[in-house]
């Protein structure tokens, strides 16, 4: 996923620079990296991460989006095949609990899969929490991918990234464009967003990242200042939840159903793009920073499972 | 060209809303449209567009890069072809003229060809300046092509568009994005023109524009504010020019004399993402805007020398 790397030059005044690491899908380097000094402990858990991840409402509004895609979507989806060790995982050392589930499409559906992971850190002065929720279709359409990242770093401060990820060229495929991006409107939700006095653009120190998004990604960096926290959940459940729920709507009504005709070389093309930035996404992200979070066995096996998920491999 | 067509939902105090039209390649609607119901006058030309065009920073940055693309290129650029009539053109209502130059490739080189163009228009309460440098590669190689644009509404304010144009598709390619985006720095250009404190990003109306420029793309609109003539110039002749020389610079460095061994499916297939793009720069802009600036034969001989520069066939 896509990584807020430049809080790194400006963290924010309650997030330490020392913590950092995420599980984020289109990633770009490192945005937040667990210090080399201070390597996760391993043994047995702590009480202390037996607690549930807190409830913010970023992630209730991931838990909604996700539920009305469930709702929508129904027998297209099959039942979760994550293995209980990774739809929930901790770290030994007591400081991270992380969540993922998978639901597969069913055969002959649109659908690739559905993932949807959190993360939380507590860090020595709060927390850092990372929701994701990512709806992939399968090579019988062109139609774009659903992602949302949400990525926060303190009560005040949150990083947005929602957008439908192209799967052509949009620059050879004008009508690709027209069809699913204009005339679909959304860039009038990036615009709503990016008009929040409290947002600024988020953009990714990955030149890949930044060439896989569309260009009416919402890329935001949403700052709300010290003591800012209520009004950062207004936001959050106000013009965000309404923003992400505009975008699922849209990929929901105009993707989601749509099965196109290509030509063999045309899907052949169009996978192996898929295939890169799937591959991409996982090699710069997840390889390098999960095991920095978590004990070595855990973060294998969910890397494993969310290699199963994009179909890539090892390499 | 792409125009900052934002500045018609907040127009600097000194430009009016009425004037507006461009001559502007990788276009994106009307930035500047003339106003309907004041169409140019058409007769004998007044003496007060007999004035050469004024003097400005922008255009004197423009010019002395392109002098030195064409000291380094040499023999590599014919000498200019065009027309008297189109190599600098005028509105017979007296308020506007241009200027157009193309110097094609020599057989054998990488060059396609390299455009100058100029427009000045007065308005009631000023004048607008468009100043173009483009640099097209052939495809005997699929480096990048260059584009400048600088477009002044007032003294005070800019937009700046520059760029690398990738003649491939990024997310397929991430060596392409490595080589010539990742391995030149070129973002630490953008970086240091978007920090400056008079910068904000120029988003362009036009998701295809959006979609055609790289990741590093310099979309910036400079205001000054209010009485920032001089800071203007400064900034201007200062890190502006910086930036566009360094640009240029790997430009030459790294692109102008790079052949590229391809398969033949590789090369058709850029060929027709190239020929996307400049067809659609020329749709979407030229022709819906020259017209309205000046007298039909004046416009169409322009459009048609463009056409021809580009390799498009009028639709």
């Amino acid at each position: 996923m896509l990584r807020p790397e430049h809080h790194l030059r400006s963290p924010p005044a309650t997030t330490p620079a020392s913590l950092r690491s995420s599980i984020s899908f289109l990633g770009s380097r490192r945005l937040f990296c667990l210090p080399r000094a201070a390597p996760p402990l391993r043994g047995k858990m702590s009480s202390a991460v037996r607690a549930p991840e807190p409830e913010l409402a970023h992630r209730e509004v991931a838990r909604k989006l996700a539920y009305h895609a469930e709702a929508r979507l129904g027998a297209r989806l099959l039942p979760s095949a994550v293995p209980a060790e990774v739809a929930e995982f901790r770290n030994g050392a007591g400081n991270a609990v992380g969540s993922l589930d998978v639901r597969r499409g069913s055969p002959g559906s649109t659908i690739d899969f559905m993932l949807q992971s959190s993360l939380h850190c507590k860090v020595p002065n709060g927390a850092i929490d990372i929701t994701s929720l990512l709806l992939f279709l399968n090579a019988s359409t062109d139609a774009p991918h659903f992602l949302m990242e949400l990525i926060q770093g303190n009560p005040t401060s949150i990083v947005v990234i929602l957008d439908l990820l192209p799967r052509k060229d949009l620059a050879l495929h004008p009508e690709y464009l027209e069809k699913y991006y204009e005339n679909t409107q959304l860039d009038k939700q990036r615009e709503k967003i990016e008009e929040l006095p409290q947002a600024r653009p988020y953009r990714s120190q990955s030149l890949f990242v930044r060439s896989a998004c569309s260009p009416t990604a919402i890329l935001v960096s949403i700052d709300c200042g010290q003591g800012g926290g209520s009004i950062m959940d207004e936001v959050v459940r106000g013009q965000l939840a309404t923003a992400a729920k505009e975008l699922l709507q849209i990929w929901l009504d105009t993707c989601a159903d749509h099965t196109s005709k290509m030509e063999e070389g045309e899907r052949e093309y169009m996978i192996k793009r898929d295939q890169i930035v799937r591959s991409k996404s996982i090699e710069v992200d997840l390889t390098s920073n999960l095991p920095r979070m978590f004990d070595p066995d855990v973060s294998s096996r969910v890397i494993a499972e969310i290699r199963k998920a994009f179909g890539v491999q090892e390499v």
